[in-house]
């Protein structure tokens, strides 16, 4: 399944909004429960605006423990959606995801666990000063109230996401999709109830997924309830919010990521970073999609990269440079516009050869998502170009895509990786489910 | 002239986007020319964002000889937008915001040599570390790239945002409104020319003013093209921009602002506070609109502030408690709700009476635009409870509401004033006009 990144040339047609999905007609009683919904996190969200850390990893704590001691209940609930899910066709890969056995409930447990390990992004001075007049200012960290999070049938975001919204003290609104509402039925009503033997509020995790498709249009409308919707999936649902959405939305994940290998480069680094760039994991987001290689190093750097990608199964959709360069055995799909503009998500490349790193850096500026651009490189100089030209939300310098991730990069919980400029940009940790406010203290000064 | 600012209790309605604003048809040859001007701005960004600060300095105090240097042809085309506004009958406010004298040149020329001054924000490494891996991480504030300015018939502003966009790194397209288009069109005009003494591009600064409002909305619609849209002026403006952009807005300036006088409050300071935050200025975001007064400290209070207020001219609203403790000679006319969702913008007050803390803030949280709440108060429990549950972008204790404000909080420039809680809330300094990028280095290293 591939995906076509919207690649930045595209958008820049800047047509009106189609007027198609504004008009998605919601069923008023839909619009309503929703709101309903919304509402009451908006009054769970004062409770946990002020609660603890400690409260708050007590609740984490309890809703592993609840969890864990649910399993058999959440087992069945889940069962229920599998024999859907099988009924209705649905793929392996799909049902696979939708499982949940009872380690897979511990190790969704332990997570919770490992959250309230993390430090409270709330409460953090972010900036302070003693102003000339003496008022006493600081720029407080506080949780941004409500998060919605629109994701497609896996039961463990569910957990996942409510949890990330406590941590950052967040109510939390959730749509599952339908493929696991049994599952995440469950789940959520657990979650509410480990919620209030700390003292907490149920209604900090709700779900809408009993109001289908209409219900997640009806979230993504509730400006004033919401403050901040985060879908996680596939580039038509993030497209879908993104384009939907009257609430501030974080646009996550769709990578077109690229690896460009230098004049002066060194083949083996060059093969390690395309290699794992590619193949360690494929359905990602910071998985490369595209190999770029400047034309002095590909009649050295080319035969090598492409033996090893054709023996770890990758299918290369190359320019004509790059077929001439393809060593025996080696097929290369010919490649047009249309390689360079698609995520595959799969195992496939583009490769082109370049002229130069200008060149690089136009073509990536050309079809990139933003998410993730690499360059394997010994020369100082190019690096720090490639560095200070890449408008992207990472770049990597002799280090492979696949870091790209808030474990890796040492971030702690990740809600998504953010592929837009505003608000936050890259890896999204419990800090980007914040706002700050202004806490100024004086005596009576007054302006004069 | 007041407005209604948008409470937080109307937004909960949830409606969706209505039909009307998202169907402003935009002429072909509109959109083609503003999003012509766009990608040409984008072109510049490019250039903007390697420019060292030094370069951007240099351009600032260019900016300023040049429009010192060319004063007589901006002031004879300033009297041109007069005389127009004039025929058109614009109001006296309304016509000196619009006039440019040579002493308002120098000053204007003066704001951009102290932006020279301030430090750059592009190049800041908000934070990095080595990773056990040996990865070195730091996360790089870049510039936006492209940022977009829509406010109203104010010369000022026109070279204002082309400073503070440029010393940001950002490439500036601008829509000053039609009444200053002559002045504007000069200026932008002899900014381009100071930006091409020092080699960087003219396009760092356009104007799109010569394609009214239709050119407004093509602007609103450009994404993948502007990257930040900042609208300044009236609550109308800012309310159309927010529903109608499909590019990332901030929402500025809409203040209902609050001050609560606590149970144990001294009358002195209470009096000086609430006069200053509401007639300091008074057509501003940030001045005081409705007094709280908890009524145990309302008899002793109110006959005093109202006293004042009515004496420095100001019209008081008020609820009954209100009426009944208002001294001979201080009429009060009768609230209802239109005055507690109102920001006056002008000498008014609304004043209520309410039972405690917890009434202020519950009255606070149905009315508040999220702009600044100030409380005034001896008690500490009281303080440390109104900051922790008021949810505005400043929380003021014993200090005038008219402190939020970039200059006043030290921020050193300010685009304006964020009452949303994504990417900036509060006063919105040259940070606010930056994102960051992840740059990761190492030598090879892959996931394993």
């Amino acid at each position: 399944m591939t995906t076509t990144a919207a690649p930045q040339h595209e958008q820049q047609t800047g047509t009106d909004a189609p007027a198609g999905p504004r008009a998605t007609a919601v069923p008023d009683d839909v619009r309503d429960a929703v709101l309903d919904v919304a509402r009451r996190a908006q009054v769970a969200a004062r409770s946990l605006a002020t609660a603890t850390r400690a409260t708050k990893d007590a609740a984490l704590h309890a809703m592993a423990d609840f969890l864990v001691a649910g399993t058999q209940e959440v087992v069945a609930a889940n069962a229920v959606d599998l024999e859907r899910g099988r009924a209705a066709g649905i793929s392996p890969g799909l049902l696979d995801r939708l499982t949940l056995t009872p380690e897979r409930i511990v190790a969704i447990a332990d997570a919770l666990r490992e959250l309230a390990a993390l430090p409270d992004p709330v409460g953090e001075v972010v900036r302070g000063s003693t102003l000339p007049n003496g008022l006493r200012l600081r720029q407080l960290r506080v949780p941004l109230g409500v998060v919605g999070m629109i994701y497609e049938a896996r039961p463990n975001v569910t957990v996942d996401a409510a949890g990330l919204a406590l941590k950052s003290g967040n109510a939390a609104v959730l749509r599952g999709g339908s493929a696991a509402s049994g599952s995440n039925d469950v789940i959520v009503r657990i979650l509410g109830e480990a919620l209030e033997s700390v003292g907490l509020p149920a209604d900090a995790v709700q779900s809408i997924d009993g109001h289908g498709r209409a219900g997640a249009v009806a979230l993504m409308h509730a400006r004033g309830l919401v403050d901040l919707l985060v879908p996680r999936g596939g580039a038509d649902l993030i497209r879908t919010v993104v384009q939907e959405a009257t609430v501030p939305v974080v646009e996550t994940g769709t990578g077109n990521c690229h690896v460009y290998v230098d004049a002066d480069a060194d083949v083996e680094t060059a093969v390690a970073i395309v290699l794992n760039s590619k193949t360690h994991r494929v359905g990602v987001c910071n998985a490369a999609e595209t190999l770029l290689v400047h034309e002095a190093a590909a009649p050295t750097v080319l035969p090598v990269v492409l033996a090893a990608l054709h023996e770890a199964g990758v299918t290369v959709h190359g320019d004509g440079a790059t077929t001439r360069l393809a060593p025996d055995g080696v097929p290369v799909v010919a490649a047009t516009d249309e390689d360079w503009a698609t995520e595959y998500l799969s195992l496939d490349l583009a490769v082109r050869v370049v002229p130069d790193l200008d060149a690089a850096l136009e073509h990536i500026r050309r079809w990139s998502s933003g998410h993730t651009e690499a360059i394997v490189t010994r020369s100082l100089a190019a690096s720090e170009e490639f560095v200070a030209r890449v408008d992207s939300a990472a770049v990597m310098v002799n280090a492979s895509t696949r870091f790209t991730d808030g474990g890796q990069l040492g971030l702690g919980a990740e809600i998504g990786i953010s592929t837009q400029k505003t608000h936050a940009r890259g890896p999204m940790g419990l800090a980007e489910l914040t706002t700050t406010k202004w806490v100024v203290h004086g005596e009576g000064q007054v302006r004069t």
